[in-house]
């Protein structure tokens, strides 16, 4: 046994046999079936497996690789309207590409439990990933992902060396705030969605559109994702005469603020104007239809597929990074006013 | 090179390098990284590799088989109410078992690419299958799957040799059709979702409860997963004045029903009652809140994944099939009086 272990390169499979002093064949029939190697050999060579640190993993990888065409998605509450509908548009994509989606949900207690389940999903080498950086957690959960495999970031604040897909949110926030404004209405007061009030945010916009236009920004209240919370909000800022126009951060939220403002008897659009942000189905058929930002989740999931592609392509085709490994696609909102805001009586 | 080959049994690692008159070391760094082995023992490798018929994916898959805990999740349309929150309740039973889900959104054109896409997701071996049987397309794609994994299905009609959730959809549609006839309405409309009208439907359980109390059952009208076509529905619904009570399939169709009734000058519920199903969470602030059968989809998730994990365990056990293959458990739901329903005007 006079050979010596380089310890610059992982150990091999033959390193582990010497070590154990079994043959390579007894340590692949240990790895495959345990049982057909007698107990003496196997402890030999489990501690042999545990001293080089020896990771069968990359031949595994390479002999299944042809069979797992898979793309982990990492995503909060996939139950909501904007996670849904963004997982909808990858899938819908990927399955005409052969590629199936692993679905990684992010809890809200991050750090160790996010890095655990973010581990749990890349152990099983997908070849790409997609992160729907909606809020705080998703966006925290970015420093547990490996950079070494392509990975598209859909929202979020711009991260470097990483391709982006960005809903322009501020722009949406900015844009329903200033609408609100030119109606002749004196402040917008804004409800906020959960998590994520970075620089790009629809919070960022209103605050942005507010400060432009000269007018005070009065603090943002933050509402949970239960449409319920809206409704709380909704008749606490109804009894306040001076609120005239509320931009809520979501349709849900916005739908629950005017249930809550006829709760305590302010009519919308008469007394108060309420605007929404997402264009979710039922906006369109509430009683006043809300007028709100039209994000395109859909679409930004078929395009977060899209570009991944690109980088899966670069890696198979072993060209490295090219440059579509670092971009930023805008996919901005737009504004639809329907029945919910109007100007302000005098 | 005397020794024979046994053809009783696959080739290993050691026949290959036998043939090969190279190492087992090579074939394997050959299987690794083919360009750290020459090219003319590459040539020789590959050679072997095919006359002997040699398959790597038994020890690969062995390899891997700790790694690929996943759970195929078969499903249309992830975005409606339902399905989102039953495959967010099976990812968090899911997530604590360490295991991870795989997504499969069989897409409205049935028959030969439901299969395609139900064989992909198989190829990729998950330990069991969940089969979301909410509507006519999933229904059919229960004969593509594959019947030796262990498989859970939910809700649809009960088909024998599995385990099937039923969420009792008939006796919903009954109890909440029974609960508008016993406020007085002569009779109570139905506006049905897609596809799925089998015996135990909610659509079953109202004409059934129409047939019970004797009343005449109008034909029932078919909506789409759009709340739009709830509107429409609404208003041409409330044209006709013998109109008073309506039974909507789930609760986006009702609050659009609602919003066409209100369209047309109908009040709800003074003069047209209307009911919906599921308990989606914006019915209990839509304006009238929203009369509902509450049914637990998150529940039904968890619990399915609970009752794969029994099947799987006998599997990686060696127990065979236990009585948990084929059991029915019943998840009902229940009736949630609110405000979008009343007595008729006399």
């Amino acid at each position: 046994m006079a050979r010596t272990v380089d310890h610059n390169k992982p150990a091999s499979i033959k390193d582990v046999a010497v070590l154990a002093q079994v043959s390579v064949p007894t340590v692949s029939r240990y790895l495959n079936s345990p049982e057909r190697v007698s107990r003496e050999k196997r402890d030999r060579i489990a501690k042999a497996v545990k001293l080089l640190r020896y990771r069968p993993n990359p031949i595994a990888r390479a002999l299944v690789k042809e069979r797992t065409k898979t793309i982990a998605v990492l995503s909060t509450n996939t139950t909501l309207f904007g996670q849904s509908q963004t997982i909808f548009g990858i899938e819908e994509r990927a399955q005409k590409a052969g590629y199936t989606l692993n679905i990684g949900v992010l809890s809200p207690e991050a750090g160790e439990q996010s890095r655990q389940r973010i581990q749990s999903i890349l152990d099983q080498n997908p070849a790409g990933i997609v992160l729907l950086d909606y809020d705080q957690v998703s966006d925290d959960a970015f420093a547990y992902v490996n950079k070494d495999l392509p990975i598209i970031l859909i929202a979020g604040n711009r991260k470097s060396d990483v391709t982006q897909i960005s809903m322009q949110e501020r722009d949406g926030g900015y844009a329903v705030t200033s609408y609100l404004l030119g109606l002749g209405h004196k402040t917008v007061y804004h409800v906020s969605i959960p998590g994520g009030a970075g620089g790009y945010s629809r919070l960022a916009g209103w605050r942005s559109a507010c400060e432009d236009a000269g007018v005070p920004a009065p603090a943002p209240i933050k509402a949970d994702w239960d449409p319920e919370s809206g409704k709380r909000i909704g008749s606490a800022l109804g009894r306040k005469p001076e609120v005239t126009a509320i931009f809520a951060g979501n349709d849900e939220i916005g739908m629950g603020i005017i249930r809550g403002l006829n709760d305590v008897g302010r009519r919308v659009p008469e007394d108060v104007s309420v605007a929404g942000f997402d264009d979710h189905p039922i906006a369109k058929i509430w009683n006043p239809s809300l007028t709100t930002i039209h994000q395109d989740f859909f679409k930004a999931g078929e395009k977060a597929f899209d570009l991944l592609k690109t980088e899966i392509d670069d890696v198979d085709q072993g060209r490295g990074r090219t440059d579509d490994w670092n971009r930023l696609v805008e996919l901005p909102g737009h504004l639809i006013e329907r029945e919910s805001t109007g100007v302000p009586r005098s």
